[in-house]
């Protein structure tokens, strides 16, 4: 029942980037369940991690081999999350890195674990080992969209994007990947996203990059900056394209764009693929005095089970979305100077239902698959765009029905 | 499919107090939606609302109102909230209050009006007016638990609660109804409570006293403070009991005790008929630095639709509760000192999986209809309860269907 669409990109291969994927067992199903993505020695690697303090083990390891060392290949599985699971975990995932550094030949330091799945298992450590040769073997044969399959838990569809920019005499490719499908916030072992490209960038342009991309994309679809125990979001980039791009020229505007636009696509295929989802909600706050008071006031209208529910219904019931911007902190608001809108049809004007307002039009607008919520707060020029999707039976039954 | 109950208890009358019900034909039913309370002209009554932004126009009505002077009536209307509505809203609220009154032979401000229902919808003032007359003709014929039908929307029981303390050579009664079966906070027209009771108390001790039970009461089943359009609480003493309890004697004491309880009872009561529920949670955040931290955490959990759906499939899914406290926002949060326990059952220690735990015994609690989480935190001796239940396939099905 999710929007999402079944086709997946045909996506270029990316100089510098090998893919391998396997079937550990994990799960109980036969699909691969470890991936893995090799990089070049001269690669350059950011990363952002979840903000959650019970951050899994994974997240852990990760974050402390980055401190370490460069990066030469990211481990993942999906099935188990090693979350919860305390320093054994950590334990676990290290030794996980460790096995998969001897099969390369390279060190521990160098190899990046990340779990996608059920909280509080402990990791399937042999299970995991066992399937690394064949893991290994794979290096090279895999494709970005057997990636995406390999890392999806409760995901309908595998998750890509990718596309190609001129800058001067080079192409430049960027792909990535993502799995997640929590409906109302990436909380639960939820968001993995890998991006590569064979653009030459410098480290801290890169990290400042892939920060810039997250904000207006992954970061718009979560509730307060809360992220899950496991989130997190890789970008590599080969430098295999030619010379660098330097921060703060043209060049750089086009790459960032390009970017953050991947990360936007990856983050609309995310809550497309919303769990029970039938709709995707644009809800865009404009005429705010910050982007941080827009981003608020979306944030609570995204997350009303109220308002959710009543587009699963697709009821235009604009008291509801009235309602959660009424509650969602702003200070001093006036809410005779708010109008609200779906889609082309104004629902509210001066803080009640516009004169002109006829509950056809609305409900025609409701009807659509893909909605925008515009609300108008009449204080200032900011303005915040999140993506969310409504509160349906499917919902209910994914998460309810999740462990069993 | 709600864990409410069917037994409304038996109140005594509060001297002072008279009530009535008539059905003006709000809603389609033929069940009564019109409510009226009396009461004696030595009364003193007290008063919160909502802190939305979006107050409706009873809201403002009441709040002028009561700052004019001394209430005599409260007017209280179910099926349409009079929400949304704008200054012709408050110009209609305005207008049954008028009626009323000269029914009454009293002045307009000496009437409250209390409104819960459909947000947006123009209150229809002659449907209600119509009815006023037989309304006051009821005027001490009708029971609480009349009035608490009167004033029900998706409720599926009507609630109340009430005791009768000895103080001295007096005895008090305390009498309450409610209304409210908004599930995950009472965030839409939902909540509103009447209390009475025969006690003889100074006005400003007795706004001081419904605030100190608000607290711990209906406070502790919003997300918060989010409150919805409409919401109301109203606490009523006529003074007929004898001399007044003077505030910080032993007998006040007592009295603010079961003020509290009859608060506690009906707050209880709203989430025991919580819409869809099968489950009432009862979460205890405790060990925290600060009852504002614990209050945090706690509310952090009650809302995770993931927690939520957990308990729904009676699945004892830790990790959705430790994943909730880790991204509640608590500054510098040692996840190693924290322990969770489902009833008795002890299930997750400093910060993992407890050693000793079996996944069975957990499953014997979350088959209960009833669950109490306790969160230890480990930092300190602050505490604090929130209410909750589970999202079920009803909670969808009620919310979405609401309007048709």
């Amino acid at each position: 029942m999710a929007v999402a669409t079944d086709v997946f990109p045909d996506l270029l291969p990316v100089a510098g980037i090998r893919l391998g994927t396997a079937c550990a067992g994990i799960k109980q199903s036969q699909r691969d369940d470890l991936a893995m993505i090799e990089m070049n020695a001269e690669a350059v690697c950011s990363a952002v991690f979840t903000q959650n303090a019970f951050c899994a083990a994974p997240v852990t390891v990760a974050q402390s081999h980055l401190e370490e060392t460069a990066p030469r290949w990211l481990l993942i599985n999906s099935g188990n999350a090693n979350a919860g699971t305390g320093s054994p975990g950590v334990d676990d995932a290290r030794s996980t890195c460790h096995v998969l550094a001897q099969l390369m030949a390279g060190d521990a330091q160098e190899v990046l674990p990340f779990s996608t799945g059920v909280i509080g298992e402990p990791l399937p450590v042999s299970t995991i080992t066992q399937a690394l040769p064949q893991l290994v073997q794979s290096l090279g044969t895999a494709s970005w969209q057997q990636v995406a399959e390999a890392i999806m838990t409760t995901d309908t569809v595998p998750k890509g994007a990718g596309c190609s920019i001129r800058l001067g005499h080079r192409t430049i490719t960027i792909n990535g990947v993502c799995k997640g499908s929590g409906m109302i916030q990436p909380n639960m072992a939820t968001m993995l996203a890998f991006l590569a490209t064979d653009a030459n960038v410098p480290e801290e342009a890169l990290q400042q990059c892939l920060l810039t991309a997250v904000e207006t994309s992954f970061n718009c679809i979560t509730v307060d900056g809360d992220t899950s125990t496991n989130d997190a979001c890789v970008l590599i980039a080969t430098g295999t394209s030619g010379p660098a791009i330097h921060p703060r020229s043209d060049d750089w505007l086009v790459f960032q764009t390009a970017v953050t636009d991947i990360c936007q696509q990856l983050a609309e295929k995310i809550i497309q693929d919303g769990e029970g989802a039938t709709k995707l909600m644009r809800i865009r706050v404009e005429e705010a005095f910050t982007v941080a008071e827009a981003h608020q006031v979306a944030k609570t209208i995204a997350h009303s089970p109220l308002v959710k529910t009543a587009f699963f219904a697709s009821d235009p019931n604009w008291g509801r979305i009235l309602a959660a911007v009424g509650r969602s902190g702003i200070d001093a608001l006036d809410v005779s100077k708010i109008s609200i809108w779906l889609g082309e049809v104004c629902i509210v004007r001066e803080g009640m239902r516009a004169n002109d307002y006829q509950e056809q039009s609305g409900q025609a607008v409701m009807n659509q698959n893909e909605i925008i919520i515009r609300v108008l707060l009449g204080r200032g020029e900011a303005s915040q765009q999140v993506l969310s999707c409504d509160l349906s039976y499917d919902y209910v039954r994914i998460n309810a029905e999740y462990r069993t």
